[in-house]
């Protein structure tokens, strides 16, 4: 489906074109002398964000995080969409596969009202909105962090935590490398002979979602690691106590067992006094057994 | 065994040489004006990828990934075969020892039908196919993990996993390495003054493998260490379960002991409900025991 | 709020705004010539630092350390104030949400006493003032990494030590990010063209500042490595205790098991001498053990 | 000793000298111009490798690999030697503490048959050679791996194969940094203006050691990690053993323990079916736990 | 204190410097035309090292190895001194808090015997004899990691292991970002239009000195993660004998417990062979447990 957003008052074209069959493809290549190699890449699901330059027009492959990602989705083309750009001076070309709501708004707010200079201000929004879908799931696995921190300190003992964070850090980890590949577009775009403040504006954008994944990757694999360590520390009270226990019950357990003992000749079983003297006996073991522990700093 | 390649109506040759000797090998070097270095280099199997510039002629040896690998292979040599290229204006040899089918394909494809232009540009389309044959492995590899990544989060207590993850984490590793080495082929083959939409293809095909095999590379290292940490938490688990059963058990059983002991003098054995309240004792013992591990949130 | 900091025998203007309206900010940039783009900036709270050269002018944004952070606090917004800072030949604007107090300090000490010479000047007081206030979080940082060091070599069993290092971390992380993202501004002052012994000195105190940082943060890492593994051998200890008791009293306790059966036909019960051998074979048992124990090193 | 290699019909000098004095050096010093400093770095046995261009000749310290170091050596000084070479366009002279058979192989290649053309082949070859040293102890660590990996997942308990291991990748570790440090050599011999197809070849060697090294090198710390890694599993198993063990047996103990107090009155003693119930009981217990663990899977 | 160290016949000065006051400094600031900014460097205490262009002299800030410093030093103040160098072709100035022996031997052996040439070369020695400090410490390290080695691998159970490979960890932490300041030093003094054999051999020292550094470094992280890794391989060893004795006497002990039961209607316990019988069953279960463990490799 194709739609022409420029109006009538704009000094250039802009074509937006939704979910394109080949043939459409090359009837638009064909009419605004666009590359066969140019069309290939328009037709390849997971292409890489990349920034070209040919005679007479620049090309741009953009991916955005589409909110339709399921929750283990932990590869580029399940967490983004593409979104190719062909711009020259006189026209700017969108393709996409899905419906991508923000090309409306752009229309609307920059296009309609003639804030639009040239096709290559538009190419920047273009650009900046794109990195700014970064921002809900940035927003989303910040707060999830948040949370896991929380459950990691108060020691719940959950399976769960665990598929979390492992698809959370591998979202991350591509996310991170999605937008690296990100990072020649704008690059390029703000290069000495075209940059402004507008351009300027988008390198500052990035620069904080790279930093700001960066720091959430950082952070995933701290936590993963101490969730790790802090269950090892678990088993460590486990054994303690267990321990305690043993070292306690299992002396005690023993004399009791000797006096258990079915000899015909045991005197001690004879004697008056034998039971009490036996308990204190056992009494004794106990004490010694726990300022030992004491000393140890076990108890 | 030499096969001449192009058609009569190419402007150039191409002679497909397969498991040359060392004498075939010369007598070509010799027609073709190839320095001796270029030959012994030819006859290393276990060469890694180069772009070296003679005087009059190219030579390139490229690594492409061979479906006959075993499972457990993790060298250059044992997942990778050598095609050796000799590329200039006018001629173009390609060199391997086992067959390579491709080749045939690429002759049917591009220089039967005309499609052909230049030696070089039968050297893109070789180095593009070769890129092309990381494809195979990528997609076994990608499907082995999600499989592998079930088998973890279902704590599967099998070993074979983890031989599997060793040798693919090993075979990643080398063919991480691998594309590294191929970098240098794509670059000189895209510089600025030979660059065209077809080399830039190529350069792009190398970041989508080359960020491909990183990202399952990072997968295969971050579910070997979840795999470790699940099985040291599993440890944890069965830790808890033995000590819930001592703690309970063993001071039951010293009560048990001390009642079983022989000594003449114990009153308690005499009195008339001396055997209920023993039983009364215990399970006083039980309760305030659940009761400390429930305080501990371990029951 | 603004302020005129300048005295009048002051060749430049330097004007002091602090928690501007939009309104505000955008009446200074009208007045002054300033760009849209910086306006926005201005307003944004958790903007990173950078250097930005406009024509006339340059804006700079600087993020200092701000004493009121809390003890969890791992973000950039949170562990930071923001500073936007207008220079040119004829003026310095400086805009902060937030009243801070080293400006006045500042207009004290170079303004009042005429030691500034001009708005770059003031500029270079403000960025070295600036990384001085990360000097008192790094003394804290180091005083708890030192106590925590401490705290770790005796084995103290707090979890608080475990929660104050991972924040601890996250905080370093953070700060190391910031003066990452800093350097463009010292670099940029201290270019060939303008570059002077106080240029020169606010870099050196930046490569101080992230020397020490990036030290604190290798230290924080090693110490929190060394907690758990620390923690793990007390595992180790525990064990060893276990398993050494169980060791002694497993096979005397069957001992007293055998001899507490009831078998009419047991001919050692009847034995004059059978308690007394019975406790002779245990003392053998246990000599065994210890020797065995004592070969093994692990008594 | 100080010995001539070249032959009549050379157009140079080769002067090859074994563990000379340093009156020795000095001598040659004098009588072919060479520079104190470079006399002093050949005394220096621990020399890191390096190319030093003064006026009229060039000075490389080359490291070989030694086949005398010890199995636990792991300095650059035990793994290897050092060749010393002065080269101009008259002469080369080698210097070595040790005899280092291959130069006599080289000149009996290389100079008596008059394939040398220059002393900067001679150098050229004794580079290559020197690179190829590495060779053998790349071939041996390479089976001790795959003999370790065996081990490693056949579980063997045996220690060697720790200290095996760690002594491997130290040794992998001194190799490795000193190929890099060899690189600078490799690199000038190879630079533009001297480049030829021979330079361009010692280059590949070079990189193929590099990358077989590093290789190598990721595979002993994998290797390493996933020693320790199967070695907890195993404690893992031992703890389910135990765990399974000791459930089955604490409370069929205990409830033996109970019918073995010697209250007066316990009327389940008395009653004709009382042992045969018990056991019956017992019996319960047994199958309940048996479900619970296939329930939970440990069985 | 001030002393002149030049000799008469010298064609520059060398002023020495004691410990000076702020105001001795301005002295010879004002007398020499240094830039108060210098002036001010010198009297920070932890200055990291750095090199200087002024116009009219060179600034170079220098920290050697002290060797007062405390076992658990792990600050670039406590282990190194800083060294202030003024330079220019008339004069060198050398300012150091504490006295520092090497400069009276650099004067005896450089200046006294007229072997120095100029400035510029006793700067050269200098840095020279400042990077040789770290030989000292080098060696004691290199002692140590050797002792540790042995002591890991002869399993001896001490602590003050951990806390002495903690420490030495810092400590080369330490010194190698200190080496990796002073690069610049080295890097400038050996630039294009100054080098000569001198200063290479002081890039030669430098680059020997930090690879061996580097190469401490790895050793001591490579021995902590064994150290911590062959505790818990013990741990390993201690759960099994634990297990194994378990195993053995848990059956043995329950089957004693049935036949101490004090039921009246037991028919074995009156059998004339009841109570070897017993003893037999016993012999079988701990050959069934025997085999059954060999089967598993764990006797
Ligand atoms: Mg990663
Ligand atoms: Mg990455
Ligand atoms: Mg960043
Ligand atoms: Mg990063
Ligand atoms: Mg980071
Ligand atoms: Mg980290
Ligand atoms: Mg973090
Ligand atoms: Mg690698
Ligand atoms: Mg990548
Ligand atoms: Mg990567
Ligand atoms: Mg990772
Ligand atoms: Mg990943
Ligand atoms: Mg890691
Ligand atoms: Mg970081
Ligand atoms: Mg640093
Ligand atoms: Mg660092
Ligand atoms: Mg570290
Ligand atoms: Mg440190
Ligand atoms: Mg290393
Ligand atoms: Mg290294
Ligand atoms: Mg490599
Ligand atoms: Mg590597
Ligand atoms: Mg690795
Ligand atoms: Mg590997
Ligand atoms: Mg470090
Ligand atoms: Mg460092
Ligand atoms: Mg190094
Ligand atoms: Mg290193
Ligand atoms: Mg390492
Ligand atoms: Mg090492
Ligand atoms: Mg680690």
């Amino acid at each position: 489906m194709t739609t022409e957003l420029a109006t009538d008052n704009c000094s250039f074209e802009w074509l937006d074109v939704t979910d394109p069959t080949k043939e459409e493809l090359q009837g638009i290549a064909q009419q605004y002398g666009l590359h066969p190699a140019s069309v290939s890449d328009c037709l390849q699901p997971g292409h890489l964000p990349k920034y070209e330059q040919f005679t007479g027009y620049t090309f741009i492959i953009l991916r955005v995080y589409m909110t339709t990602a399921h929750d283990e989705a932990d590869t580029v083309q399940a967490l983004t969409g593409k979104i190719a750009i062909f711009v020259s001076e006189r026209f700017i070309i969108t393709i996409h596969r899905k419906p991508w709501e923000p090309i409306h708004t752009i229309q609307q707010t920059y296009v309609h009202t003639n804030r639009c200079t040239s096709p290559f201000h538009v190419l920047n929004v273009l650009v900046r909105t794109g990195l700014h879908t970064f921002d809900e799931p940035a927003v989303a696995i910040d707060e999830q962090l948040d949370l896991y921190e929380k459950k990691v300190f108060l020691t719940v003992r959950k399976e769960p935590l665990l598929k979390g964070l492992y698809f959370m850090k591998q979202k991350l980890e591509v996310m991170r490398r999605l937008l690296l590949h990100t990072y020649d577009i704008v690059d390029k775009m703000d290069r000495e002979e075209t940059a402004n403040a507008y351009t300027r504006d988008v390198r500052d954008l990035y620069i904080k979602q790279k930093s700001l994944y960066d720091s959430m990757y950082e952070n995933a694999t701290h936590l993963l690691n101490l969730y790790f360590n802090i269950s090892a520390q678990r088993t460590n009270e486990t054994m303690r106590v267990l321990t305690i226990f043993s070292v306690f019950f299992m002396p005690l357990t023993f004399i009791a067992g000797i006096y258990g003992m079915n000899f015909r000749y045991m005197p001690e079983l004879e004697w008056r006094h034998g039971y009490p003297v036996v308990l204190g006996a056992m009494a004794v073991v106990v004490i010694v057994i726990f300022f030992w522990f004491r000393r140890k700093r076990w108890m």
